[in-house]
């Protein structure tokens, strides 16, 4: 069923230079060959996608629903074929791509309802008042829009949820825009499997050939010519910093620029207040390693940072992570890539002259594996080098010592913005944490507690987002319901015949969406 | 009551360089002397604003409605010298300053009665779901919260609704943003006087100083400086095209690149569908003239552009606009470099050879007068000559003869972004609109039938705002309620303990915001 191909709407393709996938797991490669999509390829897909633009955003919210539900559908129809692949190309457990999986679907069934309930429309209404003085109101309605055709990178560290029918795509679709996926070289079976899925939910729902298109690739250039292309209007990024701001770079110096939404590193600050570390210390060591060494360390909440004051508790802490790190197994990282760089970043940190190795993994582990690691220093060492507030992506983190609660204040107003914050408490850290709460509000888009970060449940009020550079933009969350809003933009229609109106602005309201008139809701 | 200060928070400075207003329709300065803000200056007002944040931005939303409320009374409270000054400096009749003076304590006004209702908290929460298998949910609470200090550039055009309180200035505080504002030196007078008004409010309220600064100046440098300044998160402007860019540039390159939200240029396309033109060509020339005219031709939305189908009707059309114009009276531009610009946008069009000149006032006017003007031009030569679609500010606007409805969709397909494209149509009409609709809506933020652009109503359903280059971000609007979602970004809080939330997350919502729990609609 894995052909290399590329989709260019319901055209499956096979040209342009081959690559393989590799099982990082054993470093060896994977058949069949894939095509990488070349530029006519970009350009045709991006043209199809401005060409079904106007078809598949007017459709009826339950009809894009539908679709969203079929294509949930169809990936379950994949079956094994999909888990078995995507563990060999990404030396993932199986019970987490089986997991993976179900988030996947689970995103597309979600926004499929939001759509049903019809306020991501945004309807507002003010009708005319023609007998206001001194001048009449003309009657004015306005709603959200999708904005055009949405180009999404999948990333490496989850090949179904943030991939080719991730979060962006879902989202992006939802929305309205056509989507055309740039699929990851990490990957490249299991993302032609989800794109031969969505595009049998595209021709199941009768859609336009363009409202889906999948073009794999290694090369830098193909990822540029896509968000270059004119017909594109936004891009959904998860990925390195680097990454993501080379896109961002391209999209700026656009004729017409796009936004780039840009998910791209985080180090996820974790802080022990006092009483909770007094009160457990043992025990959250434990945990800390469970969270920290989850997926290989390969979440971008991963917790990188830990800060608490120095003392006896502390030191329990470290002693209770180093004894569980010992037993935390290395397991393969998803490249050979972020393997290497995972080392250098490990690397860094050991020949640091502030900073002390707390603990390790006992083995080393096998082809591409990563040695989880846990290091530590004080405050003012991490304050003096901002290299060391640097995501070391892996199962790497960094303890760091504060003399104060104050001096841990310093250290969140210094840190970059952050996707998340988590602070453990007991009652007695209060009054600690009603200090600090608005400074860390300052820089992370979601503020835990008593929790980890590395759990990202799919929501309503979920923001998988936060301010630069954990996220380009840090008015955008890329999980939830909210993530839709990334792709909508609003018309006002003034004085236009009722008949000619987009259907949610029309007095009869015949997708019965709820609406805000001169200010107050009302469905009718 | 001016003095030419600076306002650095509460202190009203005297240092600097020193400029004058300059009354457009005599050439003459005004006194006093005005100090232009420094570089020192700058710096302290944005961490002035910082400081202020924390408080100012996490206040109930009635006592920040309080404030704003208080801003629209002492701007009321300036009495007569507002207007007096505003007129000399502005060149614009007292009658329109009047008129925008209560457009903007309107807009105050409004956005307190938004913040009362609560919805733009935009507050979701997904309760806690400890039984859940196979893993429990965490309790997930969500609402947006103001971004930071932002910075707000005055405009030329509106002296006061677009100027230092307004609509970008109301929105930002509304969101619970400080505001520093840089003021146009076109008018310093009148920013001077408005400033102190939002500056006795802040006061009277028992606001931190730093919630409002009001920084004046002629120069580029120190705009830049104001964006560049590391407390600033989000720029409002409204202005020219080259003065939008500059700022996105200095926003982008930023080590922490911030949004700029600029409404900078648009040409305002004007259907004449043949039912329409047929019907009504004589009203609708000598009503066309009259909305390009106004304001001298200064405002965002002047239709620049009319697109027709060749004919009699058209002809009809030309003669009766040729009418009204040889009668329409020169009035003083804004300044005299705006008034050089038009001059030299008029040159270039009476120059070019494929464009005819239709006809122009009788008079050329006093002192910095613009001389109305209307030309025409074939849609082939206008889908040849870019040039011909950049934005002449002033009153002068082009007429485009199509030889079809096709010819003027492909017109259309060719527009750059706009904030405005208004249609005039009849019943016979409606088919052919049908189909344009669609391509109208990708290019402009409000589409207006049987009217014209220059109106901009200040409601919930406006959307002032389009596809670029009409402004930066054309998800976004800044007029209207809905500017206020430029200034807010989304936090998540999961599983804080009640009496740490924000108020509008609590359990007994003290607030009494509208809320969404799992997806659907409650106030408690």
């Amino acid at each position: 069923m894995i052909s290399g191909s590329v989709f260019v709407g319901a055209s499956e393709e096979q040209s342009g230079d081959k690559f393989r996938g590799v099982n990082p797991a054993t470093g060896e490669t994977l058949s069949p060959d894939f095509c990488a999509a070349t530029g006519d390829q970009v350009a045709r897909a991006c043209k199809l996608a401005d060409e079904a633009f106007p078809v598949f955003s007017a459709l009826a919210p339950p009809d894009r629903a539908a679709f969203l539900e079929r294509a949930a559908d169809e990936i379950m129809a994949l079956g094994d074929e999909l888990i078995e692949r995507s563990t060999a190309e990404s030396g993932l457990p199986r019970a987490r791509l089986e997991g993976e999986r179900g988030r996947t679907v689970g995103q597309l069934r979600m926004f499929a309802a939001h759509l049903k309930k019809g306020e991501w429309l945004h309807v507002a209404i003010n009708p005319a008042m023609p007998d206001r003085d001194p001048l009449p109101r003309a009657d004015l309605r306005r709603r959200h829009v999708a904005v055009g055709p949405v180009a999404v990178f999948g990333a490496s560290n989850f090949p179904l949820a943030f991939s080719v029918a991730g979060g962006d795509t879902a989202s992006g679709l939802a929305a309205g825009c056509p989507v055309v996926v740039k699929g990851h070289p990490a990957h490249p079976g299991t993302g032609e499997l989800v794109a031969r899925a969505l595009r049998t939910a595209v021709a199941a729902c009768g859609l336009p050939d363009g409202v889906f298109s999948y073009l794999p690739g290694p090369s830098n250039e193909l990822g540029a010519a896509l968000v270059s292309d004119p017909h594109i209007r936004a891009v959904g990024f998860t990925g390195s910093r680097p990454g993501g701001l080379a896109l961002m770079r391209v999209a700026s110096a656009r004729p017409v620029p796009i936004p780039v939404f840009a998910e791209m590193s985080s180090i996820n600050p974790v802080l022990l207040l006092p009483g909770a570390l007094a009160a457990r210390a043992d025990a959250l060591g434990e945990a800390f390693v469970g969270s920290l060494t989850l997926g290989s360390g390969q979440f971008c909440t991963n917790p990188g940072l830990v800060l608490a004051l120095r003392g006896e508790a502390l030191d329990r802490f470290l002693a209770s992570a180093a004894k569980a790190l010992e037993g935390a197994p290395p397991t393969p990282m998803l490249t050979a890539g972020i393997h290497d760089s995972y080392g250098g970043g490990v690397a860094t940190l050991d020949a640091h002259k502030d900073v002390t190795a707390v603990g390790r993994s006992a083995e080393t582990g096998g082809v591409n594996c990563a040695q989880p690691a846990l290091y530590s220093c004080t405050a003012k060492a991490f304050l003096s080098d901002p290299a060391l507030g640097a995501e070391v992506f892996g199962p790497a983190s960094l303890v760091v010592a504060c003399d104060s609660l104050d001096e841990m204040a310093a250290m969140i107003e210094g840190l970059e913005g952050q996707l998340t914050a988590t602070v453990h408490l007991e009652d007695d850290d209060k009054s600690a944490l009603a200090e600090l709460l608005p400074k860390l509000e300052r820089k992370a888009g979601r503020i835990l507690a008593n929790g980890w970060p590395t759990g990202v449940e799919v929501c309503d009020a979920m923001v998988h987002g936060g301010p630069y550079p954990a996220t380009s933009d840090g008015q955008s969350t890329s999980v939830g319901t909210l993530a839709i809003e990334r792709f909508l933009r609003p018309v006002c229609f003034q004085d236009i015949p009722d008949d000619l109106l987009p259907p949610p602005l029309r007095n009869a309201n015949p997708w019965n969406v709820p609406r805000h008139v001169d200010g107050d809701p009302k469905r009718t």
